[in-house]
């Protein structure tokens, strides 16, 4: 079986494409990785999140261990075969859940105790717990146990997290049974505090890891925030190793963030939009709910292959949404999902080219423009 | 463009198998038509109805002339184009909907003023109106419009209605434009009476239709009376048109039905059981949300070559719709549906074999032997 390697093939700026490989596959840099909660990518099969071009996805440590359980997923041969997705899988930690889902939770330097948000039931996840239901997931990508403080927290109590998540990095190191094509990722935390992000970074350096995501970002921030938070980690992390903005974003914060040198990104927003009616495209968003797409027959974008595109018309799909059929959901998540990776390929053929910063341009000026003039 | 026409490949018994031809392509018979209420079959792409094997569906048009109304989908290119399904769509007259769902309904001989269950709005459906809609929707069988009593009604009341269905049969087939490969069905009534199913049918041969329906079944008079009243319709209606039992029903149903000559069905049993949670088996039903499946890592149906049944198992179904996650309806759909048109394949090849009657038998003794036991 192969390591798990990252080649770079191109550079742009601080901007790289190139290749992970993982002990199911490859995925291209920079990758979009779409959020696969409850194993499952929200009303899509498996076969269409393959087609539209992910070669990675994201599930969820905190959603899979309360409901079916590591145990039983990993009695039924893991989590790809679980969920038919024979590609590489990244699976967060349960600590960004924890904090935002659960019920009654006790933060402790051991870990954190905290109810299901389903039933009650208590659990106690530590940094060697979740490593270990990472490997029960049989994830290809294990990201270690990191506490998430809120935006808006003082520095002194940032920094104290940061103690704690430092910590626990380096349990997560000593827990994590090393496979062929396997990895465990570190996570730079440090709030919105330039020199607690270059500890962070440089701590994690130490102990040394084949990746580094950084965390605690697109929490209610703001854009402007985020990319100098970047621009004050990367620079601290080793070229050679992929680095993952987590939970982050929208099709324009994907391409700040890579000319900021990211390789890697997870988020709902394809999918939940999907499913509320907001449509990505070429010219910006779209509501397909709205009145203008009624008698539409125009596809959402012109220039998109996905099946809701080449197949029905903005009509259609406004009238399933007001009549509220699943399937309209299910072919917005599919045009969002597949817009996405369109984006992400084109970033890396822009990047391979060496003509990032016009493709950048022109992409937005496009964006900018809005949507096609009604009929 | 071709005619509408029907031919029989081969008989045994009172069952026949054979093809409709329309001016959307063929269907082949003992057909099931899965039901695209809202211009969708709930849960499906039109190309994953198309890979279960089905070739013609059921469009509802009291749904679609509330929303997103006949004329829209007129000047959007029609029904076909509108739902991306390229074959043959049969629509229903819109009677039995208008009975069953809206509001302030009030009867005529001219037709039935009603409010939409949607908005209130108000409707006058007439023969003549149901007819158009059915023709603006471009939909290759036109059902004429019927009134549908309610099961238990006494004779005379039952004898009054069957007059008003006769008339109203007459005045859609004045007002139906023919078109190659366009066809309108008249509905045979009567209850569970006799002798009014034999007046029907005579009747409406009297105006003279390409194929008759049994309607006003499958109302809650069970099979027993439903195959008693298809003995005394079926006999009466002409060997050389396509018969069609309408809402009808379970695989055991069709089977019955068959052998006392039917060739068309449809009905929402197999999507609506999908999204509850019911699967057909050729072990019977199961419901997938038992505790039975929740480790089980087999398919729904070994024997079947659906994504569902391939790329999944049991367990994971369970987990799906435990978790309430859209992808649970979705798969059981797909699955259902391409239960159903396997088993019309099957249906199909027992006819032409010349042993339909064996594959009944052989078919009910898989059913009762219940689901395959727990590992």
């Amino acid at each position: 079986m192969t390591d798990f390697t990252f080649q770079i093939s191109a550079r742009d700026g601080a901007a790289r494409t190139g290749q992970i490989m993982t002990a199911h596959g490859p995925a291209a840099t920079p990758a979009f990785m779409p959020v696969g909660t409850a194993a499952t990518v929200k009303g899509m099969t498996a076969p269409d999140v393959a087609a539209t071009g992910a070669q990675i996805v994201l599930g969820n440590t905190y959603h899979l261990m309360l409901r079916p359980s590591a145990e039983r997923i990993d009695r039924l041969g893991g989590l790809h075969k679980f969920m038919n997705w024979p590609g590489p899988i990244l699976t967060d930690s349960g600590g960004y859940q924890v904090m935002s889902l659960s019920k009654l939770r006790t933060l402790t330097e051991r870990g954190v105790m905290f109810q299901s948000h389903i039933d009650g039931a208590s659990y106690h996840l530590t940094p060697e717990r979740a490593v270990e239901i990472q490997h029960l997931l049989d994830s290809d990508i294990t990201m270690v146990l990191d506490e998430c403080p809120a935006y808006g927290g003082d520095k002194d109590a940032v920094a104290r997290s940061l103690d704690l998540t430092l910590a626990w990095a380096q349990r997560c190191k000593d827990a994590f049974v090393k496979r062929p094509g396997y990895a465990l990722f570190g996570i730079v935390q440090g709030g919105v505090f330039d020199d607690l992000r270059q500890r962070s970074a440089e701590s994690l350096i130490g102990i040394d890891f084949p990746g580094y995501a950084v965390g605690g970002l697109a929490v209610g921030e703001g854009q402007e925030i985020m990319f100098r938070v970047l621009e004050s980690s990367v620079p601290h992390l080793p070229a050679d190793r992929p680095r993952y903005l987590m939970g982050v974003g929208t099709p324009d914060d994907i391409l700040g963030a890579v000319t900021r040198g990211i390789d890697m990104f997870d988020c709902v927003m394809p999918t939940r939009s999907g499913r509320t009616g907001k449509g990505f495209t070429r010219r910006g968003e779209i509501n397909i709910r709205n009145a203008r797409h009624a008698e539409d027959p125009r596809p959402i974008d012109e220039n998109c292959a996905c099946l809701a595109c080449t197949g029905y018309s903005r009509a259609y799909l406004n009238h399933l949404f007001k009549a509220e059929e699943m399937l309209g959901a299910m072919l917005l998540t599919r045009h969002n999902v597949t817009y996405y990776q369109d984006h992400m390929r084109d970033i890396r053929a822009a990047i391979a080219a060496g003509r990032l910063a016009d493709f950048a341009a022109e992409t937005r000026a496009e964006w900018s423009k809005g949507d096609i003039p009604p009929i």
